[in-house]
Order: C-alpha cells, then structure tokens, then sequence
C-alpha cells in the first residue's frame, strides 16, 4: 500500500439493486388477480439452527411489506419444546400438506436440515408448481440445458404420489393390482432383503408388508443410496429399524413408540431420533445388524454383538472384525452378486413396463 | 473367549441366495418377449475409479451369464487417453442419449462421479423408465412413503427436457414464446445475476442469451444450490466462468476452448476440467469474482484479485478481506435482500402458472 491512499472501490448494497424489483413487485401485488386476496406463501422451518429461524424472519418481513401473504409452519426440531403435541409431523409430511393445499401458492423450506443428500431429496418433494426456492430437479435440469421457456402443462407433482398401496386388498399378497405394476426399488437395499428373506429374518407366515415384524435391526451408514433406503424398507415391512449414522441415531418405525400423531399419508414409517442412544446399546438389542460404511478402518465391534445375531456386510471393505462368527449365528460377508442379480430383474420388469407404455401409444 | 472354543456362526455366502434368482431370470430371459433379442443394458463409466471399474466389468460377466446384452460406455475421465476424440460428450449427455434411445432397455451408471449431490442429480436424471438401479427421485420416493404399485404410465421422463429453448426466434428478447412460460430458477443464482446486471456486467446491447460474453467470472464453491447452478446460468449467458471448489477447478463455457465435440442437445455451457490451474490464476484474470463458501474463516485474497474488477459476496459470513475495495472497483457484501425478491417474483409467476393449469381443469 502507497502512503497515499487510492480511492477505495464503490460499495454496492443489494438495497440499491433492490429498487426497481420493489416497484415491480408492488405492482403485481396491486394487479386485479390479487383482488381477492394476496398470494400465500407457506415457510417451513424444520431446525433450531438460528441461521435458518433469522432468514425465516427475514422473509416474512419482506413479504409484509409488499403484502405477500406469509405463514411459518415450525415441524420437527423447530418444534420441539413448543407444545405438547411430541414430535408431529415431520417435514417432509409438512411439504406434502402444502403441496396438496390449494390455499398455498408457495413452498419455500430452510435447509440446512438433514445436510447433503437428504436435503436434497426434499427439495425434489415440494411440487413444481410451489417451487418459490427454484430447486427441484425439474428446474435445475432446466437450468444445465439452458431450457428458459417451458409449457407450464408440465408443472406436475411426483405422478406416482396420488396412488397408494392399497393395503387391504392386497395385504396378503405382493402381486400388483389391476393396472398398476411395482414400483421398482433400489439394488442394493433390495438385495439385502432378499438375503434377509433367505436367511428367516423375513417371517412368511406373518403377512405382506408385515413380515420383519418384531425383530430389531440395526443399520450402519443412513446415505441416500444405501441406508436411509434400506431402514424405510425394513420399517414398511415392519421391522424396527436403528439407523446409525456418524452423528446421529435415528428409529424407522411403522409403530413408533415415541410419536403420537396419526398421518393422513399413505401408511408408512415413522422416524424418531434417538439422542441418547449409543451404538452399543443398539447392538445390544438387535437381531440383525448391517454395515455399509465406505471406510475400510471402520469395523463393528463383534464384543457389543447381541449373542446369536445375524451380521451383513454390504460395504466394499470389511466392516465387520474376523471374530465376528463368535457371535453372530449367520454372517454374510458381501451381497454384491445379488444386487447385480436384483439389477437384472429390474432391468427385465422395466422391459415390461416399456412394453405396456409403447402398447398406450406413449 | 474360552479355552475351548465354541462353534462358529454359519457362513452364508451371496452366491447360495442367488441360486433361485438365477434360476427366475434365466425363465424370463427364455421367455417368448426376447425371443427376438435379449435386452440391452448400457453401464455408464465416467471415472478412473478402480472399484467403479471392477463393478463394471462384474456386471458385465454376470449379464453375459444369463444372456443379458451388456454395453459399456466410457465417458469423461474413464475416456482420456483412449483415443484423440478430446473430452467427448459429458456423463450427463451420455444418460440423456441413452434415455432417448430406444434399442436401450435399462442403464446402470457407476457412481462416485463427482460424488455427494452431484452425482444425485444424475440419478434423476436417468428415465424412470430405464433406471435398473431404482435411484431416481420417483422411485425414492415410493419407497420411502410405501407406495409399493404404481401406474406404468407415471413413468415419464423430465416433462420439460423436450422443449429446447427457441434460439433462432427469441434471441433478441427474454419474453416467452407462445403457449410456454419461464422456466423458474434458484433465487440465489438468479438474485447474483440481477445483481451483475445492476453493475453493467451483463452488457445490455449484447443479445438475449449472450449479455455476459467476454467477461471472466470465478464463482467459489460448486454446490448443487448455488454454485454450480450459478456458474451454468453465467455460462449459458456468455461468460467464461472458472468454476472453484475445494478439489478441482473447471471450466463452465458455451464457447469452450479445449472441447471439440457438438452436442446434439439444447445449445448450453459446457465444463471442462482444469487441472492445472491455480486460484489465484483464477483470480488474476477475472473480471467478476463471486465467493459463497459457508465458512469465515474463508477469505479470498485481495492481493490475488485483477485490479478494477467486482467483488459479490454470497456467503453467510464475509469471504472477502477488509481491503477488498483496494482492488476491486465494486463490492456488494450480501445479496440476501434479492434473494428474497427472487423468491417472490418467483412466487408471483408461480400463481399465473397455477391459474393457468387450473383453467386447462389440471
């Protein structure tokens, strides 16, 4: 630096771009479609982080002062504390309550929440047509291909999302209903369960959708590919389901104990954090354990097994010590050749599915 | 333990749960539908990962075994060196062609690519039609709300990626061509554009598409909420960005230097790594360097920066140094408040699209 000071650089506030998109804004708020009454705009705020609580603040005074409508719907974590309803409903459950409103005209969520990859499905959940945030895979894919213009036909919600299982007429059998065809499920976590069914854990006597019922099982890694997958499987299927991760302990449940409110959704588990929970006392009690840690240095502890348990390792490297048979009845050491197999028979039932679509004329 | 030691577990290999699986699909693959042809699957390879490698070629042996039509396609880094073709098409080009062709039954792409929430949106990427690994969002979400039979004809591709933007007609404007309305984009993205345009980085007599060609502009961070759909929507607006991250430095351009391929696809940027270069090389040629890492104790060097050129900071905390307007010759500190705006324009615009579904009785 001179001794003589240059003239610094002009400070640009986002107050001074912000002027004309202010009159633009108020001009479309006084425009004849907002006549009987302001759009709303529906903010979910699902963390007790404060970064996300002050931006949720933030919004809504700027709504005010152009006269958006705007509410914040608290879930989950935000809520804790708060009443004493226990835990409600979950964020995703509030996304899907909004996108289904016809009184709401916008989504707009505070993430951070879970991080990474399951904030990132989310996003994908709340319907094009809500999309205040721009961030569903829709618009993103958009935005790569440099697609600026589009039919506004094609803002539709998640197609399959209005046609649940319908549980009681098919609740003994896994055949698909009249015109309806299975939904096709992730190789790996489906490869598990077909070994998990070839092991006994799966109970053929109990019913479709029920038959891991009473059995614990607890599963290592909740990433989007592999576990969080695998846990809401084993949980719609009955189990109850400890999902480990690095920094936290989750319960997938069809039956939770903890959570007291009854869903409108489609019959599914429910997830309940386990803070006091510790991988060792998790171990204790389950039947079943499976690892799927990307990271050779991480094994199970085959002291903390529960004695006669059944262990999978699903991860490239071991994760389970050489002693693990001390303990545990059955050990599986890699499911690899089964998910190809599980990949396979996707492959042929889509073969299928492209055939019903060509014979539609689609 | 004890000295005499006790029986160990049992051993259960994938190869013995296999057995009736193969045995099913070696019956299906004898069926009367392929009596003409086996189906084809296309594995997509776009790493140098050995493990991704490995998982290929095991594919491919076990799809030999039952008759299955295996094709492996090399993309990006698993491409280099192979031959003078240059970087050729990307792995997302790479899915898109493979969804479009119809003698392609099921694609299978080896993952990690870039890893974390990049390599997820690919996964969406892939049609549902054809996703034999069951990653994409639908099926996700199936999954996860226990939707087990759905509609073979809710298996659509992205609605919108049909409708390439019209080039040739509307260069000249951003209206929207008849019977289609504006894509809608990430609020921050687009609050940073409305901010460039405010400091004449975009040039208001270039043409509509093209208003940030000539300008150099580093964006630091490449997440799938800001920077990387930031640095796309600049590129696909003219300018060469130099993409940084925390492990590699690329290249986002509609005019790219090193590629020499056409794509077939909407005319958007494509990226290009550059493994040599250095941010403060970055920074040394750039006109406009916009910083969003969440972290403060991250600052961009203003000893580094080109003299003269604009500074935008998006992170939470300040990415810039106290000195930066020694160097710059614009700083905006936050954009917070145009984020927001974009949000509610974005929200606007939604509710003309949601009375316009309305009216076609959607």
């Amino acid at each position: 630096m001179s001794s003589t000071p240059a003239p610094q650089g002009l400070l640009v506030t986002a107050g001074k771009v912000h002027t004309p998109f202010k009159t633009e804004l108020l001009s479309a708020m006084g425009s004849s479609r907002f006549k009987d009454g302001p759009p709303h705009l529906v903010g979910i705020l699902a963390t007790k982080k404060d970064d996300a609580r002050t931006y949720a603040e933030f919004t809504k005074k700027a709504c005010e002062q152009i006269g958006i409508n705007f509410e914040l719907r608290l879930v989950g974590e935000a809520r804790q504390g708060l009443d004493g309803e226990g835990v409600g409903i979950d964020v995703e459950e509030a996304i899907l309550e909004a996108n289904d409103d016809s009184h709401v005209h916008g989504i707009m969520v505070y993430y951070p929440i879970y991080g990474g990859r399951q904030d990132q499905y989310l996003q994908s959940v709340v319907s094009p047509q809500k999309d205040v945030e721009g961030l569903n895979h829709q618009f993103l894919f958009n935005l790569y291909h440099n697609i600026r213009f589009i039919s506004p036909l094609t803002l539709r919600p998640i197609p399959s999302s209005h046609l649940p299982t319908p549980l009681s007429k098919s609740a003994q059998t896994d055949d698909a209903p009249e015109g309806t065809v299975k939904s096709i499920l992730p190789c790996t976590p489906l490869a598990i369960v077909k070994v998990l069914e070839h092991l006994g854990v799966y109970n053929k006597m109990l019913e479709y959708g029920d038959k891991a019922r009473g059995k614990v099982i607890t599963v290592i890694n909740r990433s989007e590919v592999v576990g969080r997958p695998l846990a809401a499987l084993l949980a719609n299927d009955g189990a109850r389901v400890i999902s480990v991760d690095i920094d936290s302990i989750v319960e997938f449940s069809k039956r939770p104990s903890l959570s007291t409110t009854t869903s409108k959704f489609n019959p599914h588990h429910i997830t309940t954090p386990l803070p006091e929970f510790t991988l060792a006392q998790a171990l204790s009690i389950s039947d079943v354990v499976i690892s799927a840690v990307p990271v050779s240095s991480y094994k199970v502890p085959t002291k903390d097994l529960k004695d006669g348990c059944v262990c999978v390792n699903v991860a490239g490297e071991k994760n389970f010590e050489a002693d693990v048979r001390e303990r545990a009845s059955i050990y599986v050491p890699s499911v690899g050749m089964m998910t190809i197999a599980m990949l396979q028979r996707n492959l042929i039932r889509l073969v299928g599915y492209q055939d019903m679509l060509k014979s539609a004329g689609l």
